[in-house]
């Protein structure tokens, strides 16, 4: 059984009330991807057209065999050159008389290009607030059972680097073998860069891995995912080397509550800023709010940061089916930090956290 | 030594012309790189501003040390919050009145939102044609270092992974073996998906790996690159495993005639157009030219694809210090393909492949 594309692109065309003489033309690669299911989407091939006038998936000759394979239930149009010119004119005899493009995609230069090509066509262009990554929030059973693969690659791949490290490794080289387990046991890749800090290096939130040797006495910080079907993972945990020191339990203990209460607290209903407010209180009550600068986190699909993004004050509202994390950290510069990290599926009354390696402190090597 | 990155701001000034009050903002991440040397660039981390009244690489404290280590010759600005509102209060408080963005890059929602917040500081936001992918062409000495390196480190790893080849290996454990190999020797991750086609699957220019393995009598395409330092190689080759049919040679003669053409008309001064026709004769009088259905190449950097572009009458004159591939194929569908390509070095009167993996046909295992 494959997603239901038609429906996707049905939601769109309800969210946005177009009329019948109106296509919107997608040119974002997760929103092409997420409405026609074609998998070959690149800067220069795969596009969609949504309307009543036509439904078409656009790319190629590079690209045929694979989107005739991928996309199920749309027409492959492989436009004879000029390329837009082609389209136009098919959406015009079509009675296609408008084009909706995204705002928030179309540059400043892209729009003007169209909109000259399609008034030769007698169709005009307009750019208007596409609602795709709101609409992809709510994901379907295909996308949570993507995430739920992608998730529990993620934490197979954990366990099996983390029995070959030892003391001296780099950052580097553990790195390396965390994104080689993730292909070894299945997925298509690693979401995104991984994430290997060691010692003052983990109090740095965002920090890519170096030639420094992991060390007895160090945190060690590993925020990684893999990824399945174009859907990814993102999951944080944070070690210690050798023997753990009495701040670095400290620290730990308090991002483990503030990153408990944070999973407890989603819901169907609650707000971003809820569920923000909640962690916080946890960190403050402990005395380490300060050291958390950054966001409680976001939501994740095909990409690896898309809607829903928890801030404080946040007036989103969850739903069931939303996938989001929750990462809270706390960072001593020059000393180290700690960050919790998992992938939640949000349900009615609680979520389902896809990642599931434990999340106590643990003393390796 | 470091590039000259406050050299290169200059350029884009000169190419400009803009006058003292005014101060270009580059978001696009292969450009700040270019100008700053700031690695962390991400979609919301790393913009530039350039310009009489302010030079600034603009990050958040996520990136404050590595922007330090990163930008030897711009200074880093961490904007306190709103990020915009304090950058536009700051460019105004030392006489900016107006602020170019680059009109490819810009969305047309993004364009009105800066000429929002903008207009509260008395400054006024265009969008223009900045000229960074036509300044970004003319690589020098530390961008040719780095080529150089992903074209050693790709050449290195196919020769390595080749010796893991066998009957009955799938495509995907092939490129899995290769992309491997390249960060064992040393590159910084692959330069994008390898393509692996056998047999019937060569013939399909862009194909991603799949568990088909490996069979005597096969065409094995094998586009791949290293990427090191941020820069990217891009080579092909195509083998045949066990014994080759007569038009398997035949093709490969063909395309290996053609794109040694091609790499032999390189030079400063020659128009891509004259390059495209040299290559294009050749497959002509093999009576192959039907089955060249993609372009010749493209230019080679911070970007896998970028200027300049290969065309058929393409105008665009080549200079000394161009990066570009040379990439001929020939494609029979549904039996098989062939494509070679090498990343080359324009130079005065010729130039240099950096990937030097023997072109004539191998027949392995």
């Amino acid at each position: 059984m494959t997603p239901d594309y038609s429906a996707r692109r049905a939601r769109l065309l309800a969210s946005l009330g177009v009329p019948e003489d109106t296509t919107v033309y997608v040119t974002n690669p997760v929103d092409v991807r997420w409405l026609t299911g074609f998998t070959g989407v690149t800067s220069s091939s795969g596009q969609a057209v949504v309307g009543a006038v036509a439904h078409l998936l656009i790319t190629d000759n590079r690209y045929t065999e694979r989107a005739l394979a991928d996309c199920p239930d749309i027409e492959v149009y492989i436009p004879p050159r000029p390329p837009m010119g082609s389209l136009l004119s098919r959406l015009a005899a079509a009675g296609g008389r408008r084009v909706l493009v995204d705002e928030s995609v179309a540059t400043v230069a892209g729009l003007r290009r169209l909109q000259e090509a399609a008034s030769e066509h007698g169709i005009s262009v307009e750019a208007a607030a596409l609602p795709l990554p709101q609409l992809r929030m709510d994901k379907d059973e295909h996308e949570i059972a993507a995430l739920r693969r992608a998730c529990e690659l993620s934490d197979a791949a954990l366990e099996k680097a983390l029995k070959h490290l030892h003391i001296g490794m780099t950052e580097k080289q553990f790195a390396f073998i965390l994104e080689t387990a993730m292909v070894e046991l299945g997925a298509d890749g690693r979401a995104f860069e991984s994430i290997v800090a060691a010692g003052p290096h983990s109090a740095i939130p965002h920090h890519s891995p170096t030639d420094r040797p992991i060390e007895r006495g160090d945190l060690l910080k590993v925020d990684f995912g893999a990824l399945a079907d174009g859907y990814h993972a993102d999951e944080t945990r944070t070690f210690v080397i050798g023997e753990a020191a009495d701040w670095q339990v400290e620290i730990h203990a308090a991002v483990e509550a503030a990153q408990r209460t944070g999973r407890e607290a989603l819901r169907a209903g609650v707000s971003l800023g809820e569920v923000d407010a909640a962690v916080r209180a946890v960190l403050s009550d402990t005395g380490h709010l300060e050291g958390f600068i950054h966001g409680l986190g976001h939501g994740v699909g095909l990409q690896i940061h898309e809607e829903p993004f928890f801030a404080p004050n946040g007036a989103g509202i969850l739903a069931a089916g939303n996938a989001v994390t929750i990462e809270p950290g706390v960072y001593l510069p020059g000393k180290g930090g700690v960050r919790i990290e998992d992938t939640l599926v949000v349900r009615q009354s609680d979520a389902e956290s896809l990642t599931t390696t434990p999340r106590g402190l643990r003393v390796l090597c």
